[in-house]
């Protein structure tokens, strides 16, 4: 997906709600628990009960891998379900040297029509270029996240730039704002003006909003630019609005609210 | 495996060889093309060739990611192949939040029975601590990478550090020297000496002998210590040795030639 045919379905569904299918086995209803394939049944419920309200989904590998062999399985026939007009995510935060990263690459963009991967940026030019070689395909680079860890080494001083900001400016050169994005956490709301001054064409994910606590309205007066720019991800709050058998409507509702929300804020900050 | 069982195993063997199974299936020779299931059938052929050399095999989730689902299959069936007495790499370079990276670690220690797995350590401490709570479970983090990019984020001066030596100094009070290793490429051989004035204790993970192009003699000479403490992984030097059918008995053969040089440095420098 192109960044013009992102932009399109943000105006058009006054939306850039990201559901993330962090779909836990163990988290998921009981009435899920007893089908055959819970985690595709489990996402596919989620998916028709929300496609007008969200721009993107975002599959966390973490959740499938912990499956094995079918948790692959699930993961494939999931994003092969999601279609062509929502952007999506493998959440996946790779990186390795050249010919690896290549490797993933096609994994995520050729094997599975994943429009996006997360990646993280430790190692350098090598281990991110790879995902920046293709028309609509995006690499999503780890800037600021959510986490308390990132005042391990994220929010260190190096010279006169904290660490991400780093990343941030170096990582914006080996792309540009039609193949690259970054993640900010919504945690760090107070970063955001700067992190705009830094960067400010490039689309952000900012996952955090909802379980972690991060602000929708302050994220999106701070972070938005006139075409939008972010994409706002809840995970927990839309999967597990309900533990019971109407999860599917309760995701729709939570879902909704969301996108009632983000409308109000589009046009009060973008369009 | 526990640190004393690797140990062990390089003082029977006369190793430290860790054999990378970068199976990148263009790369397989025209004979195992043909096979139904090429990689886990190359992979088992040079397991069963090099058993008795080395002490590790390290795979590489993503020349395995690449090929979807069953690729994942191959990897689930090559690490259950390798058996309990070989230390297990997952060269995953995963790294999330803490809740995603717990589902990394069932996935690798639990789903499929790896030994350990390669973190990226970019997020911090939550995201490196899930995968040092199961005993005889080991995170492999990222220190100094091989490649070119290392130049980009790790060899940059953090205060009076370089970002690698942070992270050295760091993770390593996260974990101890019985369930966290580091990796330290072979390419950056000027470091070794001061890395093991950081941390004399721990096992370092050495890519980059071989295609890379760094020194298994200089490498030895500055990064061993008095229980052997290093695995040093090649992976296309022995895997591709042959591109012909002879393909396992020239992985035996360049295997058996690292095994002759190794055995001769742990008696001048180790044990």
């Amino acid at each position: 997906m192109t960044r013009e045919q992102l932009i399109t379905q943000i105006k058009t569904k006054r939306s850039y709600l990201c559901i993330g299918l962090d779909s836990e086995l163990e988290k998921l209803p009981a009435s899920v628990q007893k089908q055959p394939d819970p985690i595709f049944f489990f996402n596919k419920m989620i998916i028709d009960a929300t496609r007008d309200l969200c721009v993107s989904y975002k599959i966390n590998t973490a959740f499938y891998e912990s499956q094995g062999v079918k948790g692959w399985d699930a993961m494939q026939r999931t994003v092969e379900y999601i279609g062509e007009d929502h952007f999506r995510i493998a959440d996946a935060k790779r990186g390795d040297i050249g010919n690896t990263s290549a490797q993933y690459a096609k994994a995520f963009f050729e094997t599975l029509p994943f429009d996006a991967v997360t990646v993280a940026p430790y190692m350098g030019e090598d281990s991110v270029s790879p995902f920046l070689k293709q028309e609509g395909k995006w690499a999503i680079v780890l800037g600021l996240t959510s986490n308390k860890g990132a005042a391990d080494f994220e929010l260190q001083w190096m010279g006169e730039q904290r660490l991400y900001e780093k990343v941030l400016n170096k990582v914006s050169q080996w792309g540009n704002t039609d193949n690259l994005m970054f993640v900010v956490g919504a945690t760090q709301a107070s970063e955001f003006t700067h992190i705009r001054n830094l960067i400010p064409d490039h689309f952000l994910l900012v996952p955090g909003v909802g379980a972690q606590g991060g602000s929708l309205e302050e994220i999106s007066a701070k972070a938005m630019n006139r075409d939008g720019g972010i994409l706002v991800n809840a995970s927990r709050a839309i999967l597990f609005a309900s533990g019971g058998s109407d999860f599917a409507e309760a995701a729709r509702k939570q879902s909704s609210l969301y996108q009632q929300e983000m409308n109000g804020y589009l046009s009060q900050f973008a369009f």
